[in-house]
């Protein structure tokens, strides 16, 4: 795309799991200090000039939080997902925070950096509940996943093993909303909605968390919207979003509307559980208010901040 | 004390570990919550008609994690103490937004309730850097322990075992002091500064964290004179501070000022690591433009807020 991203708008920018760790790398200490200070690197010029909030995904992290719950439970109580989830927001959202604060100082920009423990409303009635498809955690033999079956839902992960899967419920509201509104619109940097916010509900009247992971495109979405963000900038691995993806004839897409986006989703365009509620994210955004939407990875954004390359949707 | 709480005062809240967890119980989730639950209940008069911003402290909490990091170490690779600080925030953090957002509902009090992780400033070259004192973590039989020190300092604790010890630096500067000010203001309730702030310094002009643990109510009382707070309320598992604490002629002290504070301190009056940094903080807060310092336990406050128990200090 070769628009302009004006300044001051208001941006939710989400990063995805590669900004913080790249597949196959293992999570350590200072393997995330490098990445998260590369991906600053790669922000801080869109936020130079920009209301920014950005939120990120946690799959690997929470990933890990669990098996480390599960090796040591039998001298700490597990917690359940939900706390797994804060925690991860936390194990993140610091050194994201630190590396971004580092990075701003490094370029002279004077911008204050704030980081939310965010929950996130959803309908205890969702039929994600009924029907748990999200895989998370590690792989299982048979005879362990059958144990486990009595505790968690478990299913066979195309062939290679036994994961517990959890309900990806649909994010209703982000509970502190007004909070990253006031912020934004104060030019604080807001970092918010890890791992698409700590998902709870309402029963009988009190908050409570549930055992389920929400995704973070439609939670940022949802965040977007609800602060009037002109612009949704998804990061993710990839440069474009690509027609017939992997194959001979992959096109990458510069851009596309609203009703051309549905029409490739109707052709199942796009891998589920990657590209699928990226789009679905951006289509829902831009059909309740939002301007544009921008799809690509950290790297393309900042060579020129009005020439970034990337998919660009719009209404 | 019978001095009464002006409303729209700003105060700090810092509530010690025993309003989240007490002693000897073992830190589950149903646990966590029914505590938590319980001392939001306690506070929620206080919440009511004043600008607050709660700190908490994560003793119990910080060491579960480093067990589970130690216990899982082969498969998981370890995160340092900054990175568990952080995340004992969110765990604390996020169920204490929840259950206080439960409380303030079922009172039909309409404030909005904002969790912030913390970062604190430390100097590197503070002394307490050369010299770690404080205690944390899991007990180590001698042999475990001889293996542990070619890691981390240990030390033996007054013949229960050896454990690790790390730093306790000055807390210089709460990183966010600016957010939590502007949210403060507007009336929000902010959640900030669990555990005493993750320690952070600076090296080389960039912020990296620091293994160590900084006391929660040094923390909190350099958070409430940077936020100009009136009130510096410290929680913790006692109803007023003691003279002669645990012998036959123990008297309460229903109030003292900074004078008598210093003097009592000077005759070893109050316990080291327990009612000791208390009044220092105590002191220190006055010192820098407090009003009062109120020491009591959650349950004592609340009776009346106008004639809450406790003990005051003042200038």
């Amino acid at each position: 795309m070769k628009e302009s991203l004006d300044t001051r708008m208001k941006i939710v920018i989400a990063l995805g799991g590669n900004a913080i760790l790249k597949k196959g790398e293992k999570q350590t200490y200072s393997t995330l200090i490098k990445n998260i200070k590369r991906t600053c690197k790669n922000i801080v010029p869109i936020i130079r000039n920009n209301k920014v909030v950005a939120t990120f995904g946690n799959g690997p992290e929470i990933g890990y939080l669990l098996l480390q719950n599960e090796i040591a439970k039998q001298e700490i109580p597990q917690m359940p997902l939900d706390v797994l989830g804060a925690e991860s927001q936390a194990l993140i959202g610091y050194l994201f925070e630190e590396q971004l604060l580092n990075e701003l100082r490094k370029n002279k920009i004077k911008r204050i950096v704030s980081t939310l423990i965010t929950q996130v409303l959803v309908d205890k009635n969702d039929k994600a509940f009924k029907n748990p498809t999200k895989p998370i955690g590690p792989f299982y033999t048979k005879e362990q996943a059958e144990k486990l079956k009595k505790k968690f839902k478990i299913k066979e992960d195309s062939g290679r093993g036994y994961r517990r899967v959890v309900p990806s419920p649909m994010p209703l509201k982000v509970l502190e909303k007004e909070v990253i509104d006031e912020l934004v619109n104060k030019k604080i940097i807001v970092i918010a909605a890890g791992g698409g916010g700590i998902p709870v509900y309402l029963k009988n009247n009190e908050l409570i968390g549930v055992e389920a992971v929400i995704d973070k495109d439609l939670a940022s979405q949802v965040l977007a919207n609800s602060i009037k963000a002109e612009v949704l900038l998804i990061l993710t691995g990839i440069d474009y979003v690509y027609l017939n993806f992997g194959k001979k004839d992959q096109t990458r897409i510069i851009k596309m509307n609203v009703k051309q986006a549905e029409e490739y989703l109707r052709e199942n365009q796009f891998a589920e559980g990657s590209m699928k509620p990226k789009i679905e994210a951006a289509i829902r955004f831009l059909k309740k208010g939002g301007k544009k939407v921008i799809i690509t990875n950290p790297e393309s954004v900042v060579k020129d901040l009005n020439n970034t390359n990337g998919t660009l949707i719009v209404r």
